[in-house]
């Protein structure tokens, strides 16, 4: 089953959509795992046209390369294929957009990025900074992936929106070395003036979200920005050169209603439109 | 079990409250058939006065009919009985107030409404334009519902407000035919102004709520309007002459906190509170 | 998404397992029409080999022709799209399995099986005897639908096992029309001789099961078999000619702990072993 | 709303239903106030029809009085409620039959049955003894209930079956004074021989079945007894002189799938039948 | 198991947290007396440091007392054993922060308050007014818990925000008795003014949130202010000197999402970071 | 918070409890994670006399050591983790008595229970065989487990009972190295005769159970043994000689009636009865 009018081949398609169904570091609760699954078959409940751009999915050339068949466990395989399969597709000259799995995953698609645009930078959408050196005692953790996103590309690269949880440490480390807007996403227009040309990554973690809206995630923190203002900070985004993009944290064992599976389609949706 | 306060005979009363438990057209989840039967047993959750307005239920004399026993699958026999049991309410010089059951019941009630008031307009809070004139090849859908009542009153009569949902072609369709208000109600006291006097029937499906205060909806749409946006929007559009009115889509199966359902019920009072 | 294994092409197939999505004339909770994805999607948590036959599916040819895509509400095209595959599958010389849906679905494949096999038989393994004549004013229902069968087929062609639910009337009639054996499915290796060489099509309504290990299904009844009294059963019936067969009315939207989804895809992959 | 086919005036009813929806001392999960509520509506969804007696709900006179309008907090006022309602229908010459609520509600209804029979009996089906003299400082408490009845009528009254928890101390105790079938429910046609002619109450607590087919009462305990094996017990004790029965500690907030509340109405319509 | 970095022993402590795990007069909804329980698990899944307050629980000296062994039922005895705890933490020069159950257990602790504080003031953040006199006769209820704190204080000491649920008794009497701000927080300003340096009890019914955030509570009431008005509105009341405040209502059976326990536990955080 | 009456301090204890709550490697459903701390929780429930020993908690002297704190993600720092504590018991003479987490978790424990007793046998009960040599690339997996565990001791060490799922290579490579009883636990006695005298070490996937009793595990194996019948297999292999013992797969995030858990609890208590 893939995403809905996704039907393009790879050879053909301009954007590739895969699943990084992996969530072994979660340390609060796992499920993200099934987003990837999950968003595909809820897709059709969803309409292909969007009524806030105009646009229709069935105008564009997308390919779904379906989920990633990665182990369990230990992340360092696992970083590895999503990696290579990132590579894959940058190699084709499209843009690779991962469904999630737990934020970690981010890591593997950036250091493809990374290779083929070193001058890349991150807009990241979070409720969490996580800019953690280590957690537990691994460096390889979702609570410390931006950090070692940071490792690749060094000060001025990362920039943070709808920040609002996270250690005192990773808070007062970060007001050096990445830009952290906390609680809102109203800064984004001196962003994109500042990026502008620039290759750029857009990671979502889905937590950014109000948990009113978007409960089914692993670690739910109340206080977020809504879905329209998420639609909103997308649209800016997409006017910056997006060179790979990841939404992460969906967690469907927690979604009793389904309201946050079918809000999650429609993110994708809508970034799909935004970046063409 | 009747609505809290609705004691009243039918005789006696000036509102007649009814279910049409059907949902046979849902095409993506099903479950709206119980919501009169929910909304009845959580209405005793509920205070009879409503703070907003300053007026009681138990000052109002309101008849509660239950659900009527209406057959499964094909909607033919369905939206008859639905237009007859509205006709016995109208031929009495009441108000019918009709909780669905999918927003294809819309059409039975209105059938009859129609036919006694033929200057009728419809005033629509959705999310869903509800405009397609066939859906997987059938006529009769709640996908189609309001083109099929658009058919009988033709250009100028159905006001749509909170869409957010659609077809490319319904949107273009409906930019000729309706009027439409996408994403939000603000222009609803342009559209008072306009239908002043005229009979109008009012028809909410609630799915234009936002998803995070009412996920327990067939088709949950992000990206709604907050329950007290709703509530003024139904305090405007009752200055207007209503002559009939419904609220659908609630599907209890999916309201696993209660909460969607006990919303409903608060709509429900709210409405009769301001049709009086 | 295939059922594992089940990744061969219709030419080459053996069996075709395909979706009925159906619900409509569902009297209590509907969701069946999501069986058919649920079992595809769950089916990859479960190992193809058996431990109860020792084979395994991946050395079989069974083709997953997907969910049929069916319209809602009226039942009569649906059975008639239904029917049509149905003919396909049989016009090749394969096997049908079918994955309701609710139990309406039957009549679809049961009329296309009677076509090609005038003497087919049917086993019928449910809770309910389903024998009513019309429900609500309708014939096609649900709780008709083996009446709609034996109206095919006449007296001595249907056998029911593990009936304990129905009208007095339904009981009283079937008493001098059909073989019906309440509550157990004792007597099977009675009618295993009687049955000997003529056509079969069998069909599972999966409420026959006892609702501690089945309650996600659309009316659960407590007193059913045993899962493992089930597996039994299929293995014995499955010494017979079967030339069509289905599998009814699991309801995802109750399977809260994925319990009876899981149950379910054993009882389809027992099946085609079993056929085998 | 009333049970199913329980449309008879008090007046002409043999038997009357109603509920006592209390939960105030339970000490685990609260929830039994909404079983009776539960169970009437849930009821349509069930046949009037016993395939197991060959008897119909329709063939009887059977009044449901709904719940009683109970306080909350304090046990002392709604036993006395429970009694009184209790009296009035054993001063009618009617079989009270009540639907709990937590476990303590039948001491209000055994009050009034000992009142009018000095010479009763109790036959118990539970998981627990319930036999503790205090609980937390408590006398009353669905934990000392059978104590409090015992104190009642003394030695040799009380018949207890399933039971499959308790403290040491309630079962030493019980060893004296009560009989106890520890697990199962075996020894119930000796107890018949004993009883005959005796006025009997009887009261089922629902965890006496097992967690498998019962999971939704406020303290589940596994390896319960089956539903056959229920309904076996209950066609059994049914032989003697019943004047008044209960079930009680079906908590439908822990129902997620609707099996255990299905179960609960069968069980209610199997009593009824076997009453008369 | 403790609050999160609650750690400190009770004599070394500045604040104290203990929790009052009863619902017994509960009318909707029971289960608030898990909450406590729930609030402490789910605290590990939360930061210690709040980027709102940029302070941190570690820096702070907070024992958690657990939770009080309460018995179920009557409520007078649970008042006397809340009250009592409550004075010893009073006695000790501390401020007693309770995790409710439902409201009436402030009655409890603000009986011990008022004895050490003759002229305290209650700050009230609410969905319902709580202000009746009696509740199906019994003058001790979460319906009723702020007329008996009401009946110690008298005119001008309770200050009520959000209110937006009760009988139209309620408000009347209210008018001439207490402050009430209907719906929402905004008068918060005038009233810290009002009440520079005098004692105040801040007590905080979760149910004034929106239902969205927040549904996991006994009586959803939609239309209720957001998590960040509510932070807000703690963080202005702070100001004053608090002497002892609890949080109650959180239902952890209705927290199908976990999203609601995992709010309160920010609630718990920002409300001990803005006391100190 | 401490498994109830599990309040010995280390150095005064014989049975050590203490919770591994890792499940990295699981391929289904996560959350095992959860579940000491679930059982901890839901032992208050239940009472701590067992009805089928005679026997009661109160009585023995076992020390809760609570969750170790691992990491996530790599097993092998989670392995190395949970073998350094319960060599800590073994070192210290006592019973170590695991709650996973996953069923890899036993491996760290084995590991450490071989070191001391060389001679140590596996008692396994489980529905799956985890007899893989690697999944999906690796060796360190719940579905490789029992072949690490196979690893260290090698042929006529490993009992195994229940097994009703796995690939047709673990089956047949199991026929020549372990002892494997399928789908039952009926030749536990032959084993007995066997392993009298020599050290043993016991390990329960609770998945072992049926799913109509225990649905809430990571996956569900429909066709398993009753509560009855693991509760007598346990009390059969408590008369040898038990070194060590764990019970595994318990996921709560899938326990929505809380069934899963009451019943992991009892198993906990009878387990810790008949070590004794």
């Amino acid at each position: 089953m893939k995403f809905i009018s996704c039907e393009s081949s790879f050879a053909a398609a301009n954007i590739v959509i895969f699943g990084a169904p992996y969530d072994g570091t979660t340390s609060n609760r796992p499920g993200a795992r099934f987003a990837g699954r999950a968003i595909r078959a809820e897709s059709y409940g969803m309409e292909t046209y969007s009524p806030y751009l105009d646009k229709d999915l069935s105008d564009f050339k997308i390919h779904d390369g379906g989920d990633l068949e990665l182990p369990f466990g230990d992340p360092v395989p696992v970083l590895d294929m999503v990696c290579d399969y990132t590579k894959s597709v940058l190699a084709a000259e499209k843009i690779p957009l991962m469904l999630g799995g737990e934020h970690l995953v981010t890591l593997g698609a950036f250091r493809a990025v990374h290779e083929k645009f070193p001058q890349v930078n991150i807009v990241h959408f979070d409720a969490h900074a996580d800019l953690r050196d280590e957690y537990l005692g691994q460096r390889l953790s979702h609570a410390t992936v931006m950090r070692r996103c940071y490792d690749l590309i060094g000060d001025e690269g990362v920039f943070q929106f709808g920040i609002r949880s996270g250690e005192r440490e990773e808070f007062r480390w970060g007001e050096n070395h990445v830009y952290t807007e906390k609680f809102t996403v109203k800064t984004i227009p001196n962003i994109i003036k500042k990026l502008k040309d620039k290759p750029v990554y857009l990671t979502i973690d889905l937590d950014v979200l109000d948990t009113g809206v978007f409960p089914a995630t692993g670690t739910p923190e109340a206080g977020g920005i809504s879905f329209n203002e998420l639609l909103n900070a997308i649209e800016q985004v997409s006017q910056l050169n997006i060179v790979g993009a990841d939404i992460c944290e969906l967690s469907p064992p927690y979604d009793n209603t389904g309201a946050s599976t079918a809000l999650a389609c429609k993110v994708v949706r809508e970034l799909i439109l935004s970046l063409r």
